[in-house]
């Protein structure tokens, strides 16, 4: 999916909304767990019900790794689902991947052929010959970890050289000469609040995506009032405040009203922001 | 597989070798790649023709994932077949993984419990909470990147902050509060050379895995100079140079050819450093 159509789909949903499929068969409801093919019967359900009020959805590797070769397979049917029922959906594996050269190679062909998803998350550790080899494919995109939503990302990624630049924007400024913001985004955690201005000094254009808002703190509002630029430039994820609203026979009812209730105040974001 | 065992098995079989199955379809001898379950009809022959020269097999994930489902079941059907029939060897599944705590949960219960391998190599970009929950697991370890063998290694992790410490020793002396040399190695590229020096003042014990000898130009004996210390303290892997030594239908034995070589000059090593 080109940049444009990813804005052109916002606008037209007034949602940016990206809904974190991380699905844990020990959350889903009893009824599904114990039926066939559990992981992909509740994604289906939950798909159905959140499309219209979302652009993305951002399965989690651990949660299908975590099955092996089954978990994989239910991925598989998770995409080709999407794909031939949801073509506009901007779809992320969340696999925070990045190895040497040949090997980051074999990933991007994995995720953007066999697996057939928009975009990829990619850790930056291993730098640049880790990250380019997922470039180059028509419409696909690298979203490369910059500050990520959780405690330990003060551990390195606040690290500050002898400039006084942080790691996390140096990971920002280093990766612009790799790929511009048609086909690398960021991840950026909704938890790291006022330090969204740091991130857009560094990335006036690109498209940010931000876990964290919900069951991990994150405020919207200072989401966007921080990062939203004049294209909107986020993608905002939601996992279990969405998947998870209910464990009952009614989840996926449950799962779109909580969407909704996203989606109403993103609308609300993009006409503040002149947007829509 | 504790500290202890692993040292004894490196004295016994006078090795401190790790074949690394980075198994690719396209490099595989075409009367393999043309039969039934190409991937693990490959590795199995690898394992029985090296076995007795390497204390370590070390899949790479990306391999193993390029082929979806297909590749996950063949990567469980080689852990299991090691498991099996050398139940001496440590495996190390090379995923560079890391996300946050209750993902990186998954990930653990998924390569520890589901796959059940020794070890899985962990990205430190996020921290703390992304790599504790790979600890505590009886007999398995972490093996964080620090210093990796690739160009794209000086992007980011040789950033020195404003005392002078670059990010990698930061990575290993901040890691080492969370786990010791019992439970965590680290990689280091064997393209570093006297880097290793830097690496052993923050890391006098522990374990390094070190990939890049070969293929990738890196020097064993530099290695081992800078590198061994009184327990070995080295995995070194090699990859390409083993499992792709001929690629006719000798290629077992020829793999087992270069694995002698290797082990041969590893043996030297540890007689010249006093440990066998």
């Amino acid at each position: 999916m080109t940049r444009k159509e990813l804005i052109q789909n916002i606008k037209n949903k007034q949602s940016f909304l990206c809904v974190g499929l991380d699905t844990d068969i020990k959350k889903v409801p009893k009824h599904i767990a114990e039926g066939e093919n559990p992981i992909f019967t509740f994604n289906k359900a939950i798909i159905d019900a959140t499309a219209e009020y979302c652009v993305a959805y951002k399965p989690n590797l651990a949660f299908y790794e975590s099955f092996g070769a089954e978990g994989w397979s239910a991925l598989e049917q998770t995409v080709k689902y999407l794909r031939d029922n949801y073509p506009d959906q901007f779809i992320i594996a969340d696999a925070k991947r990045g190895d040497i050269g040949n090997t980051s190679q074999l990933y991007a062909r994995s995720f953007f052929e066999h697996l057939g998803v928009d975009a990829i998350t990619v850790a930056p550790y291993m730098g640049q010959d880790s990250v380019t080899p997922f470039l180059g494919y028509n419409g696909k995109w690298v979203i490369l970890l910059a500050l990520t939503s959780n405690k330990g990302s003060h551990d390195f990624q606040l690290i500050k050289d002898a400039e006084g630049t942080p790691l996390f924007e140096k990971v920002i400024t280093t990766s612009q000469q790799w790929a511009g913001p048609e086909e690398m985004m960021y991840v950026v955690g909704a938890t790291q609040g006022k330090m969204f201005e740091d991130i857009r000094k560094g990335a006036p254009e690109s498209f940010l995506l931000v876990p964290g808002v919900g069951a991990q703190g994150g405020s919207l509002e200072e989401v966007c009032r921080y990062g939203m630029t004049g294209d909107c430039g986020l993608l905002v994820n939601s996992s279990r405040g969405i998947i998870y609203a209910s464990s009952e026979r009614d989840f996926a009812e449950k799962a779109a009203q909580e969407a909704v209730k996203l989606r109403d105040q993103m609308a609300n974001e993009l006409k503040k922001h002149g947007i829509i």
